[in-house]
Formats: C-alpha cells, structure tokens, sequence
C-alpha cells in the first residue's frame, strides 16, 4: 500500500546548493505565525466552536476545488453529496468518501493534492495515500478525531497558529457571530471584511433582498444616492468595530467611473427605478469602486479589488446548484484603461492601500506590476484562486519582482473556505517564495541576508503593513 | 567536419539527479509503439506504397516549418522548388538541397532543427552535421535509401512502430486512398478523419465546388438545412466505416452558437442563396460546431476544435502560392464566451469527448484548464504547431496541470504532413514530458511510482480513451 | 557593513556543469565592444564634453526607473529633486541622495539594483552596500570622480569600450550637437536616429510647434501631402548624413494603413486643417508608418516599431511634471491585423529591415515570433522597458527562439538615457544569453561550438547585420 509522508525538502529546487539555501530560509520562517487576511471561513465555526459532523462534510461536499476535478471526469455531483440548490442529495457520506478517495489519483500534480496531503498527514496524522483501498480508514479516523476537542474550530486555530483571520461578510450582514466570538471572550482574532458586492450589483440574483436589509440595519434611506452612500459609510464603520481593516470587491471585470455627484445621483436612480440598463449596472459598479477608495481614504481600510471571472459559466449547474460549485471561468481581464479613473481620483494619495488580484496572468508584466510599480496607492495582491499554486506563485514572482519590485506585494493570502488547509496553503507560499529569494541569490542577484530578510518580510512585515494590522484604525463613527 | 550524433540524455534536465530519474522514467516508455491520433499524412502513400523521389520533394519542398524559416531570411521559395499555383519551379531539386543545407544553422535553437537531425541521424544514418560541405553526401545518401524497399512508406511505418495513425479528409473526399488501403490487406491502421471546413465555412475559397460534391456523395438535397445536415450525418458514417474515431474543426475563431432550428434554416438560406454577410459566415460556422457536437453525441466521435490562425496572411504570397505556404499567423483567442453556446448544449454530456487546442498560450492557465477542469465534455489537446516544441510543451505543463490535471488531457499529437519525422516528434514529446515529471518528483510534488504511471498514461491510456481508440464504435448508420 | 561586490557568475545557472559552459561562453564574448545602435543618451554629453554635476544630478533624477519605485511606496518627488514643468525644486542634491540611500532596500530583485550596483563598483569603486549609513560616501566618493578628467562623457565613452552609439532626435532637432561632434575630431562614433513622432502625431502637445520647425529646416510646404513627404525625405538624408542608419517609431499601438494616395492626401488635409478626429488621428500615424517603411525600402534605413504604451497614465503627475516620469503603463497590442496594412506593401522586400519591439510580452509566442519567422523584412527587437531584465529576456529567448529563431533577432539594445549603466546593461544581457544557450547546449539542443559561434552573433554580428552598420549607406540626397 502506498505510503504518504510529506517531504520535507518540497518545493524546493532541485539543484542542491540552491536547495540548501531555499531550507535555510524556510527554516528562519517556518515558526512565524499565520496571517490569513483574506479568506472565507465560516465565522459560525469560532462563534459556536461545534464539532465538524464528517470528512465528506468537512472536505469534500464544500470544496469547489475538489469537487469540480472530479466532475470534470465525468462523476455525478449528486454522488458527492455536494449540495443542490433544493437540498443535500441523499448519498451516504461514506459513499461519497469512497467515490473520491477511489479518484484521487485525478489531483496528481494538482496543489488541491499537495494541501489534502499535508491536512492528511499533519492535521489527521495519515501515513497512507488516500485510494480506495485506504478510504473506509480514513474516513473512520477522520470522523473519530472530530468527535475530539482537540478537533474543534478554536483548537485547531490555535494549534495552527493563527495570529490573525479575517473571513468576509455582505453589507446585508448583521455580523452575529463575530459579536459572538467578541463576547465569548475567546482570544483568536477573527475579524470580518466589508464585502458590498450584492448592494452595488444590481445584477446579483440577492440584490434586492440585500438593498432592503442594508436599509433596515443602517436606517438609512437607501433609495437615495446619498442615503445610500451614508449606509455604506455606517455599515464600514460597524465591519471596522468588528474588527475589519479591509474592503472587498469581486465584479466581473476591473472598470472604475469617476462621474460628476449629479450623474452619480441620476445613475442611481435608474438603479433604484428599475430602469437600468446592462451598462447602466456596469457603470454603477465602476463608479461604486471609486466611491469606496474614497471612503477607504477617509476610514483607512485597505481597498481589495478581485475581478476577472465569468461566474456561473454553467447554464444547468448554475440552475440545479447555484453559485460557487467550480463553474467560474477566469476571462481577460483589463487593468489599464479600467482603473484609470479611480487613479485620476485617488491614485496618488499615500495613506490608500489598493490591493490588485488578477486571473489572467498576461496582466502580470504588462499592466499590473507597472501600475504597482508606479502608483502609491497600489498593491498587488498574491496569485490567486487558479493561481494559487506553485508554478502560480513561481510565475508572480518571475513576472511581477523586476518591475514592481517585492514591496509593492502584501505577502499571501489564502482565500480559502478550507480551513482545515490553511496551514497547508501558508506552507506551500512561503517554500516557493524561499525557492525563488534562493534562486536569486544563487544567481548572485541578491545577498543571502537579503533573502532572509525578504523571507520574513513577504510572510509577516508586508502583510501587517498592507493590511494595516498595527496601525491605529480610525475610530468607528457614531452610528 | 562537425560531427551529428544524438545525444541520448536530450531535454533532460541539467541537474544530475532529477536527470537520472527522468531518463529511467523515459525508459520505461521508450518502447510503447507510436499512436498518431491526429495528422495529416497523406493516404495515398499508404495506399499505394510507391518510393518517394527524393530528399527535396520529401523533406524541403513540402515543408512549410522548413521553407518559411529560410523565407524569413530572403532566401526564394523558387530556389526551393516549393510549389506555385501555376506549378513546380524548374530549380534542380539538388541544388534546392544544397540552398537548405548551406541555411541550416538558421535553425538552430528550433525544434525542426531537432526533428531533422533525428531523421538524419536515425533514419538515414547520417553521422555528420548538414551544411555545405555534407550536403551532396546527404542528398545521395537519402536518395538512395529512398530507392531501396526498406525505405517505402508501408516499410517505415512498420520501423517506426506506428500503432495507429489517422490522416485528415474533407467532407468531399471519396476516401478511395483509405478504401485501397483496407482492400490490401496490409496490417497498418491507417484511418481517416473527418474535416468538413470546406462545406462550412462558405468564405473558404473551395466551398462552392465542395458543397457539391458532398451533395453528390451523399445524394441528399445539401441546399435544404434538412439535406444539408443529413449529409453531415452520412458522410460522418461513411468516415466511421473508414476507421474514423474523431472529427475535425479549424475555424479562425472557437466562436459557437445556440440557435433555433428555426433561425438555423434562415441562416442557411441566406449562405445558400450568397446573401449572407460576414457575420452570417461566422455565425453559420459557429453553429455548425455545435451541430458538430450533436453529432458527436450521437455517433461516439471525439470532437477536436483547432482555432486561432489568421490564415494566408501574406497577401502576395496567398496570390502566387496558395495555402499553407508558413504565412499563417496566430491571433489571440477567446473561449470563455466563444465556447458558451455549444457548452449550453452538450456541456455536460459524460459521452461527449471535444478536445481543445491552442495558438494563444495566454489561455492556458485563463481559460482552457479551468475550463477543462470543470466540463465532463471537454479535454486539452497537446501543445500544437508553433508550441509542439520543447519549450511550449514545457510550458502547457507548468500552466495546465495545476488547475487541469493530467487526466484533462490526451497524450500527444504530432499533426504532421512529415510522415518521416513522427517518430522524432514524439520523442520529444515523451522526453519532455519525463522531465516535468522528474522536476515534480524532485520537488515532492508526486512520488516516484506515481510519475510512472502517469509517464505511461501520457504516451498510452489518456490517447486511447481520448479519441475512444477501445471502445466499440457506434456502428455506421445506414447510407 | 554589508559588502558590495559583483558576483563573477552571477546570472548563470545553479547548475554545476551548465554554469561552467554559461561562464565559458560568455569569457568568449566579454571583450567584445559595445554596440549600442538604440538608446536615448544626450548628444550634448558628446559634443560638449563636460563635467557631470553630481551624482544626483547624473543618477538619481533624470531616471524614471528609479525614482517611479521610490515614488510608489510614497516618496515624494520632490523630495528626489525630480524636475517639475516649472523647474528644478529647491531639495538639497545631498539629501535627495540620501533619501534614494536610505531607500535602496526597494529595488531588491529589480534589474536597476543590478544596473545600480554595476555602476557603483566598476565605475565607482564602491566595495559597500549603498544604504543610509554609505549615503554621504557614496555621494561625496562619485562627485569627486566626476570632477576628474577621467569621468568625463568622453573618457567613460572610451573606457566602456563603446563602439558605435546611437541617440534618437525628432524630426524638428537640427541635429547640432551631432554637427559638433563630428567637427571635434573626436573619433567616438556617436550617430542619429530619426524619431519624427511629433511630426506625425497630430495628438502629440508638441505637434504644431514640431511641424512649423520641420517646415523651416526643410524648405518645404508641410502644409500640403507632397510637401509633407518631401520634408520627411530631406531630413532622413539629414539624418543619415549625421550618421544615422535608422529610424524609430513609437506611438500607442502598431496599427499601419494602407491608403491610396488620394485618401492619404484627404486624410492629411484633415489633419492640416485642424478639423481631423481621433480615429483620423491614428490612421494618420498608421499611414505614417507604411509611408516610413516605403521610404526605407529607399534610402535603407532600417525601421524599428516601438508600440504599446498608455503614456502619461497618471493625470495630475503629468500635469505636475509632464512627460516621461514613470507613469506610462504598457498595453495589450495587436500585431497581427495592425502590421498587415504595411507588410502587404513592403513585407515582402528583402532589403528591408523593419524591428519590432513589444511591452506585451504575450504576443512573443503568438503574434512576433511567427510573423518574424515568414516575413523577410521582420525582425525582433530584443525585451524592451520592463522587460530589459533577467527574467525579460529568458522569457525572450524561450517564447520566441524555437518559431523565429535566433537569425531573426537583432541582439540588444539598452534604450537608456542613463549613460554610465549602458556597460550593465549589455553585461546582463550577454550573461543572460549565455546562460540560455548553455542550457540548450545541456539539454543536446546545440553543440557547444554552435552556442559559441551564437553567443558572438547576439553580441556582434546580427547587431551589425539589423542596423548595417558595416553596409555602404545611400547617399544622401541633395538637400
């Protein structure tokens, strides 16, 4: 039976000197807590502290990056218990286990493979692969250590040492949990971030039903362009007393506006109206992203800007099974004439944080690392998403370094719903980050002090700095 | 005199123990016979078995990655004796081969430099390199084995160990080479596959004449959208019983489209009656891929999509020369829009296999392996024509298999007219491929056992049940 | 202190054997001299001979390079001293170095830290990291240098070794600088390049004032199309009269036309006029560039095509600063419709040499590798800008080498304004190159006396070949 440990040199070069010193830098990291600044995990978990119920429920059914390999090879997604939008098919969960374990050979090469592996292994303690032969195992060792406390949400977050989490909330919502985890006294730091994509898209299927509630929680006027805009100004500061140091925004693509206050007001009420066109909702969006880097220049919250998918690119999924099941297709995505406006407005002001993401890597050299590279504001974030993988971060580093620079980046971000995988995904950036600074010393482009000194930078400094960790946010506005 | 000798541990890596392994990973599979599932050898040298007349008209004049390099630097295609509209220039072949040899430094750096020498040296059992002063030996010493049986095509393809190779006809073609090479009785599985462009897409220059033949062939009314797409189905049955396991499409754009039948008919009527308009040709040729596609799930045949050539792009020389002359020219692709109308239809269809090719690198990792990696129907095809290469196979696996895996994939096509250099071409793609597994290996990213296997998969099992080369054909439709 | 010294290896392979053979063929070549045939020197430099001011004068504030990565993680420019539209501001050149110094840590893993440090201790001497405790060393150690003899334009042209450099003038520069040097006696050979942007951009601020100038010198009617053209054919044989043997092109996209002589004379009464659109705009600069190449094909001035920047990107900068201040960001562009107008015309000529350079690098594989690889009059231009780094030109060499070749480049050019970095830059490039082509001769894709024989060619003779600096030019006309 084939045996699974993890190597402890991966990641690494190949080329031994290289490799010596890609470990050696790793080593001066490796016990640097975690910062997650920018994720998805479900804030119920810390504000509960539940138990997990299963390794099908656990790792398999909510993962879009698992599932949708297996899909794309032809497997039922009804046999993996992932949900429908009409409730969670009835397969048994051990089933669904086997079904996987017995493909698991699909992720080879995959990074899904190297952060199930390591949560195998390091979280479960694993020394055999997954296959079909080891998955009644697995499931039965999995399921019994989360009926353990040491398996429960806050466990785990201590026990991966996690010195900072920020999960992400709509403006619509009430942010419960996180006043829960606040008042449990519990001392994780998990904070939320303002993400208002389904009250600025007009075009999002929950836009109406979250217009509504952001009028109910801030008792604003929110059919008025300036009620409108006072609600987003309440409801970051109540994202900014819960802890919040960040804003995020995921449209489709990257166009800003910079319209005159008169035909914002008049865009707007098209909006409200229902008179609104296709471009109208563009435009909209595009003004809106300006609206909030100006808000973030005034409250100080570091401005996250993720676009280029085409969500839900699968007409019948999308139907059975709605969002977030593996059907988001990266599309080419425009950086220079899109954020142009947004730059005219606040581009150069030095208090701004703008963190760029990208799916389309063909932007790396040619638009966002010259805009980095140029505007006080920007930022670029890590690799992303598709991207979030050793040759991904391998190429953001090789097509990002020379233009921009390492200290116009802000250190990795795991983006993830896993969490049982954050540390994985931690470990797998800073060896590939440690590759890259050793292949650059080796190349005499660097001194070795400087590389340990940009190890430590690129996996604490420009993270804390970039999402203002230590920085005395402005104080929450009266509400 | 330099010397020419192959050196046997070529596109391996540079370090010495991630070299080791992917030699031993290459020698595990060095012995697989040849399964060429998309080419465009022509039948008639397996029909007919006659000896080829000599190196010019076998390896230059035929050429175009040859001829358009030496055309790049000034070099006459008269003096190359490369074919004009109006006939074959009077240059002595000889002195053709001696043009091309006194250029051959030109391509070094090329894979045709690669392919060459391995012809050179494994074929014709040159030992020294090609330039001016070895150009006669070379020119005598092919022509001689070229007179010799051991050298006619039936002898070749048996040295090579071709297990299974497939030409290229268009729709109107009576497939009399390949019913020849059936009533034979030699052992060769030579098939076709079928490539109906010419009745498509009515700004080809020859669709007026194909459409008729193919009315002809089929004796169905193709003026009628009925007849039209009942002829599709015959001829797509008379290819089946022909050994065809696939289909064929090579359009500028991968654009598809989802219409009524009812629009559909329309649509016809205008290419029919030359009323259409360029956006009618586009659209007639979108929608055909997706009747394709119906096709396909009906009949079992794997459906290839090769977009993204600026066809003729050399005005003058379109004029004097015709197609295929090295003057076409890539232009950046979309698929994530262009494929959505067909996806619509039979995305999710577990039979459907469409296979997807490249000229635009930069949708690698955007598009086509997050596509890939979700759709049941859809497969990437290997690196193709300028990136059949070292490099740009190096390149697809480091910007698909992340996100794709390798089991999205199909092994490699060599889509060659160069009958000779096949067994080259695909040894540089399974040297390439044992060395990105090697380097995943080295760097702990999948075990030694594993990359076996998979080295054993690209060269074997993902062509076989990528173009269904085991499974029982539907058998053919009545005609 | 942290020591700086050049690593003698630096920018080979990690790899024992291949860093020996990178090293090996770049002894070959390392005393070759410098051929800089495109750059942006100050002719002034030259003809004048004087004494630079100070090293923040020479190196810190005329450079965009450096003081864009400064100004992008907030540093004022002012505070750099960098020139403002209405003057110098009133910083101390001292403090403005010592806030560069204190500074340097940003452009770790950049191309200028390697430039940057490349000048410090081979020109300079420097033995000490330049940081904040090194700044007034540095500072009062270069100053001291520049007021000697030695430092002088002249003396530092000699003892790079510089063999041939080229500077760009627009088509309104009366060319006396150049006048002076040649009437010195000096023997540097310092040329022209005929860059008539701003007489042919109708959009360019400086095009009325550019074409009444390029009236007066010429003698002709600029105000009529023969006029126009007639003044463009005297100031080429101007030009080349001082040396020139190109020309260069440089304006937002590589779109060409190919009008008859009737619209091009509507077209430019347009433009005269004051009555044209932006559309006429760029079809003006499109016709511009057939008409350049046509007068190439003439009077054998090689042209180069420098296309793909959004100049001036930041609104309130260039209203502060004006041009050419970091703030131009690279585009997506087109080359494969936009050349077709031009090569229909002159693609085909053999005597013609048209350079194409690229700020987008995903046209290498795509677009300018297969269009160089065909047409005769194509060639490469070596990674431009952004991409003038180690990481710029492997990428060069790996996306463009197996399609066009290494015959259809042109070997390096620096583009630099900043003189004393000119023998860096083309040490990066030669050892970059090298390291390339080891790795080919590794891999048994060359033979080690091919990469020789190729090394001497990238640095010398396709240099010379590109830009015919060995062929007899034309005469010049009668002016």
């Amino acid at each position: 039976m084939p045996e699974l440990s993890l190597n402890p040199d991966r990641l690494f070069p190949a080329d031994s000197s290289t490799r010596a010193l890609a470990r050696s830098l790793y080593e001066s990291i490796v016990d640097l807590p975690i910062i997650s600044p920018h994720g998805h995990t479900d804030p119920a978990w810390f504000a509960t502290d539940a138990a997990w119920d299963n390794a099908t429920e656990l790792l398999l059914a909510p993962d879009h990056y698992i599932f949708r390999m297996l899909y794309s090879q032809g497997i039922d997604l009804d046999a993996l218990r992932v949900p429908r939008r009409d409730g969670v098919p009835a397969t048994d969960p051990r089933a669904a286990w086997r079904l996987f374990a017995s493909n698991y050979h699909l992720f080879r090469g995959t990074p899904s493979r190297m952060w199930l592996d390591h949560v195998f292994a390091d979280v479960f303690g694993c020394d055999r692969l997954l296959d079909a032969a080891t998955a009644d195992d697995y499931y039965d060792r999995i399921n019994a250590a989360l009926a353990t406390p040491d398996f429960r949400p806050r466990a785990l977050f201590d026990r991966f040492r996690i010195a900072f989490l920020a999960t992400t909330e709509g403006a619509d919502d009430p942010l419960d949990h996180h006043a829960a985890i606040r008042r449990s006294g519990w001392k994780g730091r998990v904070v939320t971030t303002y993400r208002p994509d389904s009250v600025i898209d007009v075009e999002h299927e929950a836009f109406a039903g979250a217009l509504a509630t952001f009028g109910t929680l801030t008792g604003e006027d929110v059919s008025s362009w300036k009620g409108y805009l006072a609600a987003h100004r309440k409801r970051r500061a109540d994202f900014r007393a819960a802890g919040a140091t960040a804003t995020d925004h995921g449209f489709a693509t990257a166009q800003t506006a910079n319209l005159t206050p008169t035909e914002s007001e008049a865009l707007f009420g098209r909006i409200i109206a229902g008179t609104w066109s296709p471009a109208d909702a563009e435009l909209f969006r595009a003004q809106m992203l300006t609206e909030m880097a100006k808000m973030s220049v005034d409250d100080g919250m570091t401005m996250q800007i993720h676009p280029g998918a085409s969500r839900n690119h699968n007409a019948a999924l999308f139907h059975s099974h709605g969002r977030d099941k593996g059907a988001d297709i990266p599309m080419r995505t425009d950086y220079v004439q899109a954020l142009k406006p947004l730059l005219d407005v606040v581009g150069n002001e030095p208090g701004l944080t703008v963190i760029l993401f990208t799916l389309d890597e063909s932007t790396y050299t040619r638009e966002l690392a010259p805009l980095a590279g140029h505007y006080p504001c920007l930022r670029l974030g890590p690799p992303w998403w598709f991207h979030d993988s050793p040759e991904g971060m391998r190429r953001f580093r090789e097509m990002t370094t020379e233009t921009a620079g390492f200290y116009n980046t802000v250190g990795f971000n795991d983006d993830t719903r896993a969490f049982l995988s954050i540390p994985a995904r931690h470990d797998v950036a800073r060896r590939v980050d440690c590759a890259f600074l050793a292949r650059l010393v080796g190349e005499g482009r660097l001194t070795d002090w400087e590389a340990a000194d940009l190890a430590h930078e690129l996996t604490d400094g420009l993270v804390r700095k970039a999402y203002k960790l230590d920085a005395p946010l402005s104080a929450p506005e009266a509400a």
